[in-house]
Order: structure tokens, then C-alpha cells, then sequence
């Protein structure tokens, strides 16, 4: 469904975005709610970590099947997020995706003040947590001194910004490291490739399918790409640059790696991340919200999904979907105090079906 | 979808049903609880007054869209009642169709009583309201002394052992009423056909497509059936027996209109019926229940759908959804409170994928 992919929108403007609802999260929660706030007339902002729509649901289980959603009796992850974001489109939410947010603070004159970790920044009038488990952000390679090349010799996540070309790169990991490596040694012939791609695996063995193997051992064939066996226990440095890296192969010797770039595809693991110091009070890392609202105790803020807990709380994608619900009539009532928040129902009314861009009945 | 249509089950058994689960309510409410139900392995019995599964979403909006589904962008009424009967159908309840719950009372053992219009009788350890607006039951015709031939010349809904042959019909209402007409004087060449069947409308023009007034013209034209334009406004009897209506015409003109069988078809209206009586605190014709359970007063009945209220409560599908799933965990460790409740996932529980009968992943 490439027409109903999430579009970008600008980052990094000189003023904060100035919105009615900001909604950090786009798994299945975060989408929804933009439906139920956009058929209450009120349009929103998602952030998500994640570089696409559908959270854990798309991450996780993707191609896996999902049988309790009610009315479905069969989907995959990623055909409920595609299903969610056909149904959100007639309010068009603004995306910012790949990017985490950095900051959230409540403003004096009520709302909240967020940025992001690519800088965008927002007024948000109100902000709906549906922020899962947690951001999903990259596993960090644990060695001494590796924090000081991040994002100049060490990557755990790419941008498009990030020119490897001509460069000696070293990719780390698994599964993803392969189709990485396939991205790096097989790009098209206008690109500058790097001058050497070397996949760093902790075992002789890789788990791939045949095709895939069959397609690394072409690159090593042609030289485009090389094979190396081991884990990095040190880190060799020159001056403020990294020049290699210390492998230690299963038979426990050690080799020097030089290499001007490492790019670490461990996999990704959720983290609540900042969430935890924004004032909210916390039960075993979830925020308690009041289930007539589903606001948490700062004014304005909601948690729908995951995120949040409260008696008889199930981690289920069909209560998200009822919280949000329910947390976009209260923040209507918030935002417009003046205009009755009545329940409108999508089959008989005229008003919901001009929101929804639909042909009255 | 004929293989997904609810199969009739036993009624008037000599001893009640024995049954962990009763769903009072075979809407999209009462659908999902025995989907719930049936993923903590209880299987449940559903009754309804309805002659088919669905409740007000097939019989009001059966045929209108409704957008708000999550993951469906849109369906209509009819097409969300058929998707619920073929996600339950691994969890095969079983239905009791067109027989309203007549009486409940708590057993002094613990769990229900629980009587129906048809005789069925149930001792149900847990009980799940799921009634919606009340039982659909058919408008009464407002004349005095109607009642007391209520089921032997006067029918406000007809049974299959209603045998109506050789018989002076007539039919009072709107377009039901014709639906009826159709339904007694075209029966196939081997049923006895009643002797006549009229049509009482209040007005000379009937609204209906031209397609059905020429079906009834023909009808009216061979003799088949007839028109009468007017109102019920008293009742001639002789003896025990109803022999005349007294119909008055637009122009107050009264003319009695001879007869043996009086079917009323003035359509369907809900109302909560003996549920007022069960010794339940109502608030606004509504079941109070707490949200960590979606529990009532009376321990071991449960209230989900439009039924409920409770601080926050919207009458929508999506919310019951959430609802019945709370109220399954809650019943099953009431239940069996020596087997933990956990709360597993279909995507991974094989478990859940045994008792939903699709193969492991």
C-alpha cells in the first residue's frame, strides 16, 4: 500500500510545531489514536523511533499472525499497521519518524514543550504516550571508550546523511548485519562504494538462508566484501581516531582490525528512555492513568497502550484501541471546554462522514 | 457464509443446561465474549431474542457502514457480525435463538438460574450481560383487551408452529407487514394457504419499491390478498373469541373487519425488560460495573456493551471489545481460582493456537 506510507514531514524548524495533539509512538495505539482524535476535528503529530509506522506490531511480528483482533479473525503485524494507516488517512497525521523524543516539559501557560533527537521541537497543547514497551533503539556494543566515536567512526543506526564511500568499514552483528553488508558492497554503479566491507560475525557459522549465503560468498569471491570471525574486546587509538578494532576469535587469540568505520547491527531492545524523568509517577516502569480519561498525572498528558497500567490492565492491541478512545474524548473536552464533546456515531452522522471524506449515507 | 450461521441448539431440556459461561446477547458484544471466553478455554452458551446473531449492528445498521472498527476502515453492520461469527467458530458456542431471558436468580450454591420465553433453562456458574439497549421485542398494538389473545389469534411474532392455514389473516403495519403478506399468500402449491390475507396500512399509500407494490398488486388482482386503509381502534368478540377488528379510516369512518388471525408487524423496539427486575442498581436504565472486571453488584454476572456505565463509558463496539476481554480474565479466575490466569499471546501461545486450531507457527 505505497499511497497510504506515512509521509515526512519537515524536521528541524526555526519555531516549535504548534499543535492541538502530539502523539509519541506509531505502533497500532499511536495510529489509532489519530483516527479517534481526528474524527473528534482534531489533527495530529506522531513521533515514533522507528524509521516506519507499526512499532513492536510491525518490529516484532511483522510476517507473524495475530488472532485476537476483534473482527479480524486473521492478520499479520505488519497487515494491521497497513489496515490502521488506510484508516487514519483521511486525517493525515504529520510523521516524524527516526527519532526519539529527547524532551517533554511542561509549559507554564499549560501544554507541553518537546524536541526530539533530530531537533524537531513542539508546543503541543496535548501529548498521548503510546510509546509501547519503550523506544526501540539499538543494542550497544559494550567495550571501554566507545561512546567517544559515536556518530563520527561508530554507528548503531545509519542516516542518509552518513557517507561510508571510500571509507574501510567494519559491519557487526547478525542477520541484519548481512543485508547491511549487502547495502555497503552492492550499490549501485554511480555510488562511491566503501574501499573495503568486512562483516564481523562472532562465530564461523552464519545463519542465513542459502540464497543469502550463496550471495555473501559471491561478494568475498569478487573481493567486494571480506568475512572476519570474532568479538571486539578492545578498541586500538591514534591521536582522537579510532584505527582498530580488537578481535578475539573463538580460540581466543587476538587480532587487530584497522578500519575507519564500524557500523553495530546487534538488533534492536526496547528502552523507556527519558520517559523516566519526566515527572510522571512510575509503577514497574509503566504510568498509572485514571480509565475514565487515561490521563496520568501531568495535565494534558495521556498513556494509551503498553505504556501504562492500571487495575485490570492486559497488554492487549484491543484495549490500546479502547484507550484511546476514551483519551481523545477527555482531550477534547481539554482543548475546546466550550464545545460539547457529544458521541457522534460514523454510521448515521454527517459530520464524521465529512471528517471521514466519505459520501453521506 | 452459511458455515459460519449459528447452529440451533437443544431447547426445553428436562434439567437445565450446566454451563460455565451464559452470554445474554448475541451482538458484536456477546459475539467477542465467547471469543475471549473461548481463548481462556470456557466454553459458553449465548442466548438472544433475535431468530439470528447480530443484534442491533445486523438489525438496525445491518446494511449501513460503520468506520470506526479498528484495523477495518470500513464494513457494514451485517459484514462485522459475520467476521465475529467466523473468528468464534473454533470456540463453536452454542446458540439459543429467539427466546428472551424471562427470569435470573442467583443460586445459593453460587451462579444462576436462568430461564427463557421458550422454556430453556440454564444453571450458569458465570453470567455475561452483553443485552445492549435491551431485547429487541416487537411494538404492541395500543387497543384495549389485545392482550388476552396474545398467542391464539393475535401474534406480534411468528413461530414455526404458528399454522396459520385456512384461516381469515390479517396482516397491520409497514413494510414488514407487506414483507409478511408476500410470505402467507405465496407459500409453495403444497401449503395450505389462509383463506384470505388483507393488509391493514393506516394510510391509502403505502411506501415500498415499485418492484414490491406490483408484487402486491398482482397479489391484490388474482385474489390472492387484499388492502385495507385504516386503524385498529377497538376489538368484536363473541364469547371468548376475537371475530372483528374495528378499523377506523383517514376520514373517521369505522367499518369492522372480520377475522381469525391478527399478525401485528409495527417492527421492533428494545427495552430492558425483566433485567430491571434481577435485583441489579441500575443508573439511567444502565448496569453499573467496575472496569478492572467489568463485574456488577451480583458476583459472578458480568455487564459489557451498552449495557454498562461506568465514569467515562462510551457506547461504541470498540469499547465492549475491551470490555468482554476484561470480564473473560475476571470470570476464569473466579471460575478456576486454582489455575493462574495468565495472560498469553495468539501470535506465540501454543496454547491459544490449540485452542483456536490453527497449526503452530
Amino acid at each position: 500500500m505505497p499511497d497510504t506510507a506515512p509521509s515526512a514531514a519537515a524536521t528541524s524548524p526555526a519555531e516549535p510545531i504548534a499543535t492541538d495533539a502530539l502523539v509519541i509512538g506509531a505502533g497500532p495505539a499511536g495510529l489509532f489514536q489519530a483516527f479517534e482524535l481526528g474524527l473528534l476535528g482534531i489533527h495530529a503529530h506522531i513521533v515514533d523511533t522507528l524509521g516506519h509506522a507499526g512499532g513492536q506490531c510491525a518490529e516484532l511480528y511483522g510476517d507473524k499472525p495475530i488472532y485476537d483482533i476483534p473482527g479480524l479473525p486473521f492478520c499479520t503485524g505488519q497487515e494491521l499497521v497497513d489496515r490502521l494507516l488506510l484508516q487514519i488517512k483521511p486525517f493525515a497525521p504529520d510523521f516524524h519518524l527516526a527519532q526519539e523524543v529527547t524532551a517533554l516539559a511542561a509549559l507554564p501557560e499549560g501544554g507541553f514543550a518537546v524536541e526530539t533527537s533530530r531537533g524537531t521541537r513542539f508546543a503541543a497543547r496535548t501529548v498521548f504516550l503510546a510509546a509501547g514497551v519503550g523506544a526501540f533503539t539499538p543494542r550497544r556494543l559494550k567495550v571501554a571508550g566507545i561512546e567517544a566515536f559515536e556518530g563520527t567512526q561508530v554507528f548503531h543506526r545509519l542516516h542518509p546523511s552518513d557517507d561510508l564511500s571510500g571509507q574501510r568499514v567494519v559491519v557487526g552483528g547478525d542477520d541484519a548485519a548481512l543485508e547491511r553488508v549487502f547495502a555497503l558492497a552492492e550499490a549501485p554503479q554511480q555510488a562511491v562504494l566503501p574501499q573495503s566491507v568486512t562483516l564481523l560475525h562472532r562465530r564461523a557459522v552464519l545463519q542465513a538462508t542459502p540464497e543469502r549465503l550463496a550471495r555473501f560468498e559471491a561478494l568475498c569471491g569478487s573481493g567486494a566484501a571480506r568475512f572476519q570471525v570474532g568479538q571486539v574486546t578492545g578498541l586500538r587509538t591514534e591521536g582522537k581516531r579510532l584505527v582498530a578494532l580488537e578481535v578475539t576469535d573463538p580460540e581466543a587469540a587476538v587480532t587487530p582490525l584497522p578500519l575507519d568505520a564500524l557500523v553495530v547491527m546487534l538488533g534492536l531492545s526496547p528502552r523507556l528512555g527519558p520517559l523516566a524523568e519526566w515527572g510522571l509517577a512510575l509503577e514497574r516502569k509503566q504510568v498509572p492513568v485514571n480509565t475514565a480519561t487515561f490521563a496520568t498525572t501531568l495535565p494534558g498528558l495521556y498513556a494509551v497502550g503498553d505504556v501504562n497500567t492500571y487495575p485490570g490492565k492486559k497488554k492487549l492491541i484491543l484495549s490500546a484501541f479502547h484507550e484511546c478512545t476514551l483519551a481523545a474524548f477527555a482531550a477534547a473536552e481539554r482543548l475546546f471546554p466550550d464545545r460539547p464533546t457529544t458521541l457522534q456515531y460514523t454510521t448515521s452522522s454527517s459530520e464524521l462522514h465529512r471528517r471521514l471524506g466519505v459520501a453521506p449515507a
